[in-house]
């Protein structure tokens, strides 16, 4: 496809990109929930969105990313401390969620950097947009498609669903849904839950009824005044309210995990549409989960991993340590919309492969070229890239592109085949653009600390055998060179250490 | 000193510090207006006061440490447009505030990873705060001390007066001060202005009252409702609402720099007298400003500094890069109550005591312990370090205890004198707790990077030796054990290069 396409979940189908306003993308993203540590689960949207954000770049587009920071909701006091402890405490000496929700914000933002993901153009938080989202709320109430119950406003999906279709995006059916429990507003999927629910099915109209604004329990510990009480917003509208703020009633690309798809965002179109009578978003995209030897990752299946586990190998389902990057590309062997089951089989089998890129990839500089034309070509992956871009962002083709020119660097490099400075220009500009470009990957560090640790070795070996061979002239030259340039070297009844 | 004193503006006396409530400690600092990159004017504030909160932590403190985003005020949108051309331009296309404040606080932030400062335990953004500043501002308007004008509110500082006294921080008398324009609300020192004041002069009552909410004009792009029309917060309201909110109504530690005294902090103090019937804080602690050759740092001189070219050397007034840690030990060196005279020269002797001291800690784990009791005793320094901390945080005086153990380590190291392992254990400890503890230093990366093209260097040396030497075997076993270990190595008519 010579233009990009999209799969839209709203459309259920292919589409051609069209931007709707030229040049300009508005991208909204729905970010993490910060009351736990970034886990597995965190990382396949981000790189997915990554990798769209990147390609409209290369493409000239100038985007402005939105992905918020979801910080209000689920955290209450330690209610065994009792009215009058609480009452007597200090504020310093309290639990303050705004720590917490700053803990993980950092934790997560962390391991976004380590995946190579381009920080968003704007991080909303949810808590700092309470105004914005109350006086959405407003709007709806002023529509007469919400409702204030004991302080509690709910968004009335029986009524807006007499002009408008609640299930446009999902394709749940409303009559359906009133009798099923899949109905009732849940929180973002795999949050370690810290609260107490608050949700009051007695005060619903209809179990499909959704909370815009949640009366706040006297233990709930972050909570703002309304014209209806004490409370907190519902996590549907923080995302519909800062989406409009900062990208408009109408934007481009809206997208989050398919675990979002119903109710949240079925939610924010019907929010969007009351409120601001338009759908919100022009292009729903959808990435699809990652599994765990086919089942769903859940705490309760044991099988959640945190992003530090992955780095360092220590949970129970890994043999070993993976880099940032070998996830990254493990992410992107798959395309977005399949499942993607996780395992350490699997990840090897990405490192290997990922290894076998980047050696590929260090030959490129070094390639010898010759006068005149050689027999090397590239046009064909770089259409076949294109196409496959183009073609709802098929990044496993892609990867199988680069691969074809992998194997044709390695012909030129054994001397089997022969390059000119221009392929090899276009060899240089396809790896800056395609793979250090949108897929985002960098070459892993076999850092240079390991580079070191070997360099050292090598050289320590070698004053050891000298010294064995009674070659003290080449032993003390090594040492003195050693010592100029600033290493310490000591030998040891456990063998000769240095330090730099 | 045995316990920690702090010289307290709010008293002009050195007090002994104790908490308001025991064992724990609230600090409040004023953090960075996200309009402009990082500069030198940036670093001495958050070095002291990161001191501070290690200090007290090392002193079993819980420390909730908050410093706050200014994300609000300036920003306006491009005139020049004209009022047709902005109505018809997408959310997309204009200038997004945020976006801009967005940019600032993540440079602000990994200028602040590297000067090796801890991140705040809330880093809250004013524009996030909203609600809690217009409550604020209302209790103030009921109690009297505020008053509105064509949509704006101030501060009523004459009516304030009449049972308070404002000036008690920076001990101005209000009789001069409504008569001077330094009574008129400034905004941070040195940020560059990307907007017009709105400070309307002629709404005031007297020339001192200050700002707490400012009607927007309609080209001012950060706007919000209020029940005095669309607006924004005034700067000095922010760090009331949310130190109080964080930290409670009365905390330990307000924290920020000389320029801020008046009237910024002298304000805060009025806004919570009022609000909160309650001076703010315990201890009020300014550090003193960083000058350029005796001159303050101004746009207009000049002789602004951003931290990238400090870190870089790209300004006319360096010579060469400083390294983050070089330029915290150099703030450090001096009390944090004086001016710091900045120049290449300073930095350059700052580099030099900071690599001398570097060296002597390089040698402290390889020291040779002697059984039974050495010569070499520390208990003159330990006593030292903790008298020089509590006395004001007197860091000079520290760096100066730490030269002197430097002097008796390289005496060990040069077999002058001898020391115990006990000695041993308590100079490691003194290393952790005080130099990579409480002053937050850590060793500049002579990185593994120049170690590693030192050690390759080395080896490539041999092995062209060798040839030389037509010394086959050695030249070969150092080619074959680099390959081995995934070097890469190539001979080329400028040399040998090599690549991992």
């Amino acid at each position: 496809m010579s233009s990009l396409h999209l799969y839209n979940t709203l459309s259920r189908k292919l589409e051609l990109f069209q931007p709707i306003t030229q040049g300009h993308v508005g991208i909204y993203i729905c970010g993490p929930t910060v009351y736990g540590p970034p886990h597995l689960g965190h990382l396949r949207g981000p790189i997915v969105f990554d990798v769209l954000r990147r390609y409209l770049i290369h493409n000239g587009y100038n985007v402005r990313f939105v992905r918020n920071i979801t910080d209000v909701g689920h955290l209450v006091g330690d209610s065994d401390e009792g009215e009058d402890k609480l009452d007597k405490q200090a504020k310093v000496e309290k639990l303050e969620p705004m720590e917490v929700a700053q803990t993980y914000t950092n934790q997560y933002n962390a391991v976004m950097d380590k995946m190579n993901i381009i920080k968003p153009s704007i991080e909303p938080r949810a808590t700092g947009h309470i105004i914005e989202q109350i006086e959405m709320i407003q709007v709806i109430m002023d529509a007469g498609l919400a409702y204030a119950v004991n302080g509690s406003v709910y968004f009335d999906v029986v009524a807006y669903n007499t002009n408008n279709n609640y299930g446009v995006l999902s394709g749940r059916v409303l009559e359906d849904l009133l009798h099923s429990q899949d109905a009732i507003s849940s929180g973002p999927n795999w949050v370690p839950s810290q609260g107490r629910a608050l949700e009051s099915q007695d005060e619903k109209r209809n179990p499909s009824d959704f909370a815009l604004w949640k009366k706040a329990s006297p233990d709930h510990i972050m909570q703002w005044n309304s014209s209806w009480g004490k409370g907190f917003p519902g996590w549907h509208i923080e995302c519909s309210a800062m989406s409009a703020k900062y990208l408009g009633a109408y934007f481009d690309i809206h997208g989050g995990g398919l675990d979002l798809l119903f109710p949240h965002h079925e939610a924010e179109i019907a929010q969007g549409t009351v409120a601001h009578k338009h759908t919100p978003a022009k292009y729903w995209i959808h990435h699809n989960m990652i599994t765990i030897a086919g089942q769903k990752m859940a705490k309760s299946l044991g099988n959640g991993i945190l992003a530090e586990q992955l780095f360092n190998g220590t949970h129970a389902l890994l043999d070993q340590p993976y880099s940032p990057m070998t996830l990254r590309f493990f992410i992107l062997q798959a395309h977005y919309r399949g499942t993607l089951d996780f395992s350490n089989t699997a990840l090897l089998a990405a490192q290997k492969a990922w290894q076998r890129m980047q050696s590929a990839i260090n030959l490129i500089d070094n390639l010898r070229v010759v006068d005149g034309s050689g027999s090397m070509e590239v046009d064909d992956i770089v259409l076949g890239i294109r196409e496959s871009m183009n073609d709802d962002l098929n990044t496993p083709q892609v990867i199988a592109h680069l691969f074809e020119l992998c194997r044709r660097i390695n012909l030129v490099n054994d001397g089997k085949d022969q390059i000119s400075l221009g392929v090899k220009t276009l060899v240089q500009q396809l790896r800056d653009d395609v793979c250090f470009g949108f897929l985002g990957l960098t070459l892993d560090d076999k850092s240079n600390s390991d580079g070191l640790n070997d360099a050292m070795q090598i050289l320590l070996d070698l004053r050891k055998n000298a010294k064995k061979e009674n070659n003290w002239v080449l032993g003390d030259q090594i040492r003195d060179a050693l010592k100029e340039k600033g290493f310490e070297i000591k030998d040891t009844p456990e063998g000769t250490v240095w330090k730099l």
